[in-house]
């Protein structure tokens, strides 16, 4: 059975209704540094992945799995994702996402 | 001088040639877990922002300055930002990345 290569991008945010101390923080920062015009500073993770299944379907619910039992914390945060479905090529290059600016 | 809102999504990623110990226990963790496809993990930083600038081009260079002192550690991490204008009405609410998926 031929698998299919995926990579995934998954973000994972705290609930608004979540204190966020570590985005208080880079918000004060900011302002000692003169930012003054920034507000509601987030901080969360970026995770990217590869991934191998038969469709889109598994893959999906395969991550979705990935998400609720390792990467967040359903108590507190909410995760979201973004799935490619990528050649072996690819697989083995580097993401562009991770490429420079 | 009327002032624009904007909200920023950026995204901080280790550079590719810098090891990614958190990248590598998350990995083993997910194929502890029998999700033994995956691979190629990378964490990295989410980070979700406003700020108000008189036109885009201002906006962009304040988030590239922002970045490059704060957010991301120019000798290890690569960043990249989306920029969108929003209503002063979007600007008191609740971010549409923060709500649930």
């Amino acid at each position: 059975m031929a698998r299919q290569d995926y990579r995934a991008r998954v973000y994972v945010t705290l609930r608004p209704s979540v204190l966020d101390p570590a985005g208080a923080a880079v918000e004060s920062g900011l302002h000692g540094l003169g930012y003054d015009s920034v507000s509601s500073v987030r901080i969360g993770k970026y995770v990217e992945l590869q991934l191998q299944a038969k469709d889109d379907v598994t893959a999906r619910s395969q991550l979705d799995q990935i998400c609720d039992r390792l990467l967040a914390n359903p108590a507190i945060e909410n995760y979201r994702f973004e799935l490619d479905a990528i050649t072996p090529a690819d697989a083995e290059g580097e993401s562009p996402a991770l490429s420079p600016r």
